[in-house]
C-alpha cells in the first residue's frame, strides 16, 4: 500500500472495566464484536492497573462500565482505561456508563457542598472521554454537566412495556414516591396511556407533633394498581414507605418499576418484605445472586445499549431510537 | 511610597449594565457605593459598546445586569462588560443575574436541541467571569453549569415573609402549577409552616377525547387559601389556567407569588382578569409601568443583592444569609 | 452491515440562522443541497430556540448566519446552532459569518474598552465552532483571534470585477475615505491595474479654528473617476462626506465600492441624494427593499461562499481560489 | 466597615480527608490551628459526600489526604473535598498528599498502558487544585505532571538524621534494591558523608538456566552495615530479598530506611522475620497496630509539613527548607 | 506569627533576560530596586537554563526581555523564566517586551503561513504570564492576541516631544513610508499640532513599464520637513527610499522618528549615508557602540516603563499615564 | 462530484524544518513519498517564516525537525510550521522530534528552576500539535508531559544491533557512566544477553580530601569489554572520563554507545584522542564531517522513523515495531 494516500477505514471496539462483565458481554453479543482483551489488575495497595491487548490506534472506543459498588473503584478504573486509550491513539472514545455516578450529588443542597455530578463530567473529559452514553439520568440536567455529546437513553420504555404487557388492563395510577420525581410519574402516567398521577408528600404532621415526619399521599390511589416509579432503588427506604402507605390509602396492589437497581443493603430484604406485587429493575448495574428474591424482575438494557452504539458508530441517529426524545 | 513591597488593598467597583438602572441604583445605596461611570451606546447597526470612566486595575468587580426583554443584547452587554474589566485589569470578577437568562433551555427536551443554560454559563467563563450571583434558579443543578463559584441567593424568603404577614392565619395549600415544580412546593409548604401541597396535572382527559388537556387538580384544595408558587412569570398562561383549575375545585382564595416578573404579554391582562387574590413578584428583572395593575405587589431584592455583595466582598458567609442554604 | 469496521461516509449539511435566508438558500442551490429544515422560534421573553429535525450525527456541517440588525440576537442564535451541533455530534463545525460581527471593535482605542472581535471569536470556540469563514474582515489581523483555521474569502474581487467591465477604460484613482483604509486602497489599485491612490485625512484645520474638522483630499484626484473604497458602509456620513470633498476638489466622478452594505439609517437617505454615480454591495448583508434606490448595485457572494465550502468539504484549496491569497 | 475598600486579610484553614486523622492532627498541633469541621459520610453505595461546617470564602486552603488502601477512595474524597473548596470560594487551594498516588505508573512500561501518575494530576487540577505539596516523589518527574506549584518537601532528610544518630561510627555502604533507585542511593551516601554504594541487579543467572532470576550483589559490602534505601515499601518481595543477598554476599548488617510504609501483605510478616536490624519508614502513611513489628521505627513528617505549609502561607520559602533543593 | 490568620503583603521583583541588561538596570534604578539575581547560562548544545537566587514565592513579579537577535533564544529565555516563576508560585507574572516579536507576522498574507504574532501569545500563556505590557506595537490589533490584560505604551509621546523640542517651529509634515502607516502619521500629525500628512505609494510605475517599482509621494512635501515616521527600522531600505524620495519632491528635509530600533545589516550604513537630519529611536532594543552613527538620537523608555510597573503594581491607572490613550 | 456526501480521503504528507533536510530525505525515500515544497527564511532580526507552497487542507501531517544548536531557533521553527499547518486546516499534526529538547531539564533539581521539558510538550500542544513521535527519552517519564499521545521509538534497538554483530562474542560488561543511568544499562545488559552491568560512581574521595571528586567503579570490569551507554553524548566529558577509570580498572576495551550524538565542543576532540576502540551514535541529530573522526560509527534512524510514520499512517501498531515497549 502506498504511503501518500488512502481510504480511511473505521474500526469498533468495546472494552469492559471489571464491574459488570456480564452485562458487557451482552452487548457484544449484540454487536457481533469481542470485548477487546486486556491486562487488568489491582496492586497490593489499591492502585489500579490496565494494558490493552491489541492495538487501538485510530478505533472507535467504547468503554462500558458498571458504577456499583465499590464505585469509586470502578470510576478510576474507567478514568485510567480512558487514560490509556488517548495515549494509544484511539481515535474517538465513548464512556458507556448506564447509571451515572454521583448522580444525585447534582446540585448543592446546601452551602459548601461539592456538585459531584459536575466533578465525573470534568474527570472524565480530563482523562480524554469524547461522549458520554448514559440511561436514565437523575435528573437531565446533567447531561449539561459535560462539555460534548452525551447519549441519554431511556430504559423507563423497556420497563414500561413491560408493564404494558403484564398489568395494561387493571386500573392504574402512576405514584411518585416524594416531590421531586412528580414530573417523571408524569411522563410514565403519558407512555401507559394517559393515567392518573399521584405523590407522597413526607412532612411533619401538624396535628402529630411528637411523630416527626408523615408520608401523606397526595391524589387518589384507592382501589389503584399502583404504579410507583424512580430512577433507582437504593437501600429502598423511601420506596417501601411509600408502598406501605399507598396501601394504608386503600390501594387495590403496588408495582414498584425503577431503572437502576443499587439494591444497597437492607433494599433486598425491605422489598422481599414489603407488600408490593412486583419489583422492576434493570440490569444496569449487575444484581448478584444473593440480592434477587421472588417478586423481582430484572430487564436487560443490552439491546438497547448495542443499538446505540450502533448507530454512534454508523453516525446514525440515536434519537429516533427513542421517537425523538433522546 | 516604595515600590518594593506594601500592604493591598481591597477595593469594590459596582457596575450596571444599561436594562435595569433602577435595581443596579438600589443596591448601590444599600451598598454606600456609587455605580462606576460609564460610557455605554449602541451603535447603528445594533453593535454595543462600552467603556470605563476610572481605573478598574485591582478591583473587585460587580457587574450587574438584569436579563429582560432584549434578553440577547443585554446578555452581549454584559459579556462586553466582562471582557472590558478582564482586560482592564480587574482583580476579580462577579457577573450578577438575578434572573439567569435561558434558564428553561437547562436540558434536552428532545434530540438536537441545544442547552442553552449551559452554554450561558460557559460564555461568560470565557469572557473573564469568576464568579456567578443569581436569584432562584429555574433548576439548582444549572449552579453546576459555572466552572466556578456560584451564590445562588433566595428571593423566595423575601415572598414567604410577605405572604406570613398578609396571610399568616389563614388556612392554605402550596400549589405547584405542574408537575415538575411539586419539590419546590414542599419547600414552600415547610416554610409556611408545614402545609398541605398540591399541583395541577396536564393530561389529555380520556374520558374526554375532544378536549386536548385537562388540569386535574391532584390534592385537596377546597376551602383552602392556595399560594400558587413558581419560580417565573412569562406569559402567564399556565398560571392563570392553574388559578382557573383550582378555584373551579372549590379553592376559597389564590394568591400568586413567584420571584422573576417577567410578564411577557399578554401576561399583564391576563394576570390582572384572573380571580387571583394578589400576585407577588420581586424586582429581579424591571417591571415598568404599563405591565403593573392593581392586586400586583413587587417587592424588592435590592437589600439581599446588596448583602450578599458585601459578604462576598468582604470573603464572609453567604451561606449564613440563608440559614446555610445557599 | 457488520458493526466491527467499516468505511466512513463523509457528509456535508447547510444551517441557516433567520437573518439572511436568501443568501443561505442561493448559496446551497449552488451546493446542490438543501438547507437542514429546522425548528427555530423566538419566546416571549426574548430567548431564541432551535431543533433540528434531521439527524446530524457525524456530518460536517456548515452554519450560516448574517450579522445584521438585531445583530446580537443573531450571534445568540449562531452559537446556539452551534451548540446543539456540537451535542448532536456533528463531526466538524463551520461557522459562515460574511460579515464578521464587532469587526470593528478589534483593538481597545482607548483604556478600559472591550476588544470584542476577539470576544466574539472565543465565544463562537467555547460553543464548540472549529473553523470559520468570513468574507473581507475589517482587519486581517481578526484571523488570528480565532484559535483555528479561518478561511477568509475575499469579495473585493467580485467588486473588483464588476468595476473593471463598467469604468475599465475610464482614468481611475482608487480612493480611501480616511487614513486607515489607505493599505486597502493600494490593494485595489493593484487589482485595477496599477492606479494611482489618494486619501481623505481629517484634520482639524489650523487656519479655520472656528471648523471642528477639514476633510482634506491627499492625492491627486482632479479630473479622475475616484473609486472610493471602504469595507463596509454603515450609516454612510463617512463615505459621503468623502464623495462631496472629492468633488469639491474636481473629481470628475465618484463610484463607491464597499463589501458590506450594512446601511443603517439614514445611509440609504444620505447615499441616494449624494452625487456618486453609483454605490456597490454585496449580499453579504441582507439588503430589503426598503435600503435599496437607484444607483445601487448588489453583486452575490453566495457563488463564492458555495466554492469555498465545497473545497472545504473535499479538503481542497481555498486559497487557490484567490489566486494564493486566502 | 465601609463596603467600598478595606485591607484583605488571610486566613489558613486546614482540611483532613479520612484517611489518616492522626497525621492531620499532628499538623495542625504544630500549626497551632484546628482542622475544619466538616461533614464527611459513604453512602450506601459507596458514593462519598462532604459538607463543610464553617465558611470557607477567601481561605488559603490545605487539604490534608494520606493515599492508602483504599486508594481510590481516598483519591475521590480529596478530589471532592477540593470541588466543594473551589464552588464555595476558597481562594487558594493546596492539595497535600505525602504519598502522591499512582507515583509508579508514571510512564508506559510497555505499550498501551495509561500514565496513571500524570491522570492523578490532571484530575486534582480540573478539580480546583492550586498546588500540590508532596514528599520524596518515586521520580521528580512527577513534579512536572502537574501544570502549576509543586512543592516537593524531602523526608529523607528525617531518616538521614536517625540513621547518623543511631549508626554513625559505622562502616556504612549505601545499597539499592534494583537498578533503578542508584541516584538515590548516590544521594544518600552524600548525605551520610561520601559513603560507598552498591546495588543489587535483577538478572536471569546465564550459568544457572533453570533459576529463573538471580539477585547479583554490584559493588563491595562485605563486613559493611548496608543501608537498604527505597521511596516506598509495598509489599516488601524485593527489599527483602535483597536484604538476603546482601547478608549473603557477607554484609555485617543490614538496615532498611524507606520514607512511605504501604506495608501491603505480607510486609509486615516478611520484615519482621528477614534479618534486617531495623526497618525505618515515615508516618506518610497511616501504619495501624496490627502492621508493626519489633524493629519497625516510624518517624513523623507532621513538623516538616507543618514548616513548609507556614511558608506557603507566609509566602516565605520551602526550597530554604531542604538547602535549596526543594 | 500566628499561623491562621494575617494581613497579605505584596512584593515587587523584577527580573531581566539576557539580552538587553542596561534597559532593565536603568528600569530598577527608577523603581528603587534591584533585579533579582539569577544564574542564566547557555549549554553547550544551545538549551537554556536560569535559576532564581531568591524566593519569588507571592510575588509580583515583572519579566524584562529585549527581543532583539538571536530573538528566538530570547523568548525562549523569557518562556522560561516564566516557567520557573510559576513552578516556583509567583503570585503574579507581568512579561515586559518592549519590542513584541514577531509582531509583522500578524496575519495571513497568503495562503497556509503562520500568524505568529498570535502563537507568540499563546506561547507566553501557556508558560504562565498573566499580563503582557509592550510598547508601540505594530498593529493595535495585537493585544487582542492575549488572552488578559495587555498593557500597551506609547513611546510615541517621548518620540514626539524630542521633536516639539527640536524643530517645533518649522513647516512640518508628516510622512508614512508606505501605505500601511497613514493612520499612525495621522495620529503623530494630531500630536505634533494638525500637520498636514502624505504617504509614500509603492507601485509599477505605467510609465515606465521597465522599472518595477516606483515610489510615488502621495501628498504635498514641497520646501516641508518632513518626519518620516514608522514604528521600526528593521534593515533600513523602506525608509531610506522613501527619505531620497521625499528630497527628490523637493522636501527642504527630512527627520526619520521610530520606536524600535532593530537596525540589522546594512540599516547603520544606509541611514549614516542618506541625507535625513536626524534618526531618533528608543532603546526598547539595544543599540550597541557599532550600530551608532553621528545623527543617530537614542531616547530612554526606561522611565515610561518603571512608571507603568509602578502603576501596575499599586493597582493605578496606566491609561491615565497616556491621557486615557492606553 | 455531489457536494452531499462522499468518501472521505487520507493524505500523508511530510514536513521538514531546516535543520537536518538529509534526515527527513531519507525518511522521505522510506516512504515513497517527497518532502512538501515550502518558503522559508530568517529575516533580519532573526524572526522566522515559513509558507507551504501546496494546500494542506484535510492532511495528516508529520513534522520533523531536529534539535541541534542553534536548538531555539528549530524548536521556534517547528512550533512555526505547526501553527502554520494547524491554521491551514490540516487534519492532525504529529510532531516528529528524534531528540527531544530540553529533556534533560525534565524536573527541578534545585528550587526556583524551570521544569523546560514540560514547558516544550505545552509548547507544541498550545501550536497545535496533535501528537509527538520521538526517540530514546532521556527519561521515559517525559511522555506523561505530553496531553495527547507520544509514539516513542527505541532506537537503542538499532544500537544493539549493531554491537551484537560486532562484538557479540566478547566477554561484555554494561557500564553506565553515572549512578542516574543503572537502569538503562540493565536493559541494555538483557537485550546483550543477560551480561553483568557496572557503573561509575561519582564522589568525594574520603581518603583523598584535596581531590574533588573521584570515579569509582562500581562491579566487576576487569578483563572485560566494556560497553558504556548512555541515551546521549554532549560535549562527552563524563563519557571519556568514564572510559579512563574502566581502562584504569583493567578493563580489556571499552565501546561507547549513545542514541543522540549531540557532540558539543569539544566533544570530538575529547572523543577521538581517549581510548575507546569505537564511538557510535544515530543519525538523530545532523553530524556533520567536521565533527567526525575515525572510529565514529554512525547508523541511520530513518528505516525506524519510517516505518513509525507508515503505522499512525494506517492506524497500525507502533508498539509491535518494538516488541510491545513502544
Amino acid at each position: 500500500m502506498s504511503p501518500k494516500s488512502g481510504t480511511p477505514k473505521k474500526n469498533l471496539m468495546l472494552f469492559s472495566g471489571r464491574a459488570h462483565h456480564e452485562l458487557a458481554e451482552e452487548v457484544a453479543k449484540h454487536l457481533n464484536v469481542t470485548i477487546t482483551p486486556q491486562t487488568a489488575h489491582t496492586f497490593a495497595n489499591g492502585e489500579l492497573f490496565v494494558r490493552f491487548e491489541e492495538s487501538v490506534r485510530g478505533t472507535d472506543a467504547f468503554v462500558i462500565q458498571a458504577h456499583t459498588t465499590p464505585i469509586n473503584e470502578y470510576v478510576m478504573e474507567q478514568l485510567i482505561m480512558v487514560d490509556a486509550l488517548k495515549r494509544a491513539s484511539a481515535k474517538r472514545i465513548t464512556v458507556v456508563m448506564p447509571f451515572y455516578p454521583y448522580a444525585r450529588q447534582d446540585k448543592k443542597h446546601k452551602g459548601r457542598e461539592p456538585i459531584s455530578a459536575r466533578l465525573i463530567a470534568d474527570l472524565f473529559k480530563t482523562a480524554g472521554a469524547d461522549r458520554i452514553m448514559t440511561v436514565d439520568l437523575h435528573t437531565a440536567q446533567i447531561q449539561g454537566f459535560f462539555d460534548g455529546p452525551v447519549d441519554h437513553l431511556m430504559a423507563q420504555t423497556v420497563l414500561a412495556d413491560h408493564i404494558k404487557a403484564t398489568y395494561g388492563d387493571a386500573d392504574i395510577t402512576v405514584v411518585s414516591p416524594d416531590s421531586g420525581r412528580v414530573r417523571l410519574a408524569e411522563k410514565w402516567a403519558q407512555q401507559l396511556g394517559d393515567r392518573p398521577i399521584a405523590f407522597i408528600h413526607k412532612t411533619r404532621d401538624p396535628d402529630k407533633p411528637n411523630q416527626a415526619v408523615a408520608n401523606r399521599v397526595v391524589g387518589k390511589v384507592e382501589g389503584k394498581l399502583c404504579v410507583l416509579i424512580d430512577d433507582m432503588i437504593d437501600t429502598g427506604g423511601t420506596i417501601v414507605k411509600a408502598t406501605e402507605a399507598l396501601l394504608e390509602e386503600g390501594a387495590a396492589d403496588v408495582v414498584i418499576a425503577t431503572t437502576h437497581g443499587i439494591l444497597s443493603d437492607p433494599a433486598t430484604e425491605r422489598l422481599s418484605q414489603c407488600k408490593a406485587r412486583e419489583v422492576i429493575v434493570t440490569n444496569s448495574l449487575p444484581i448478584p445472586e444473593e440480592k434477587r428474591f421472588p417478586g423481582l424482575t430484572v430487564l436487560s438494557i443490552a439491546p438497547m445499549l448495542a443499538e446505540a452504539i450502533q448507530q454512534v458508530f454508523e453516525d446514525g441517529s440515536v434519537t429516533s431510537l427513542f421517537d425523538g426524545n433522546a
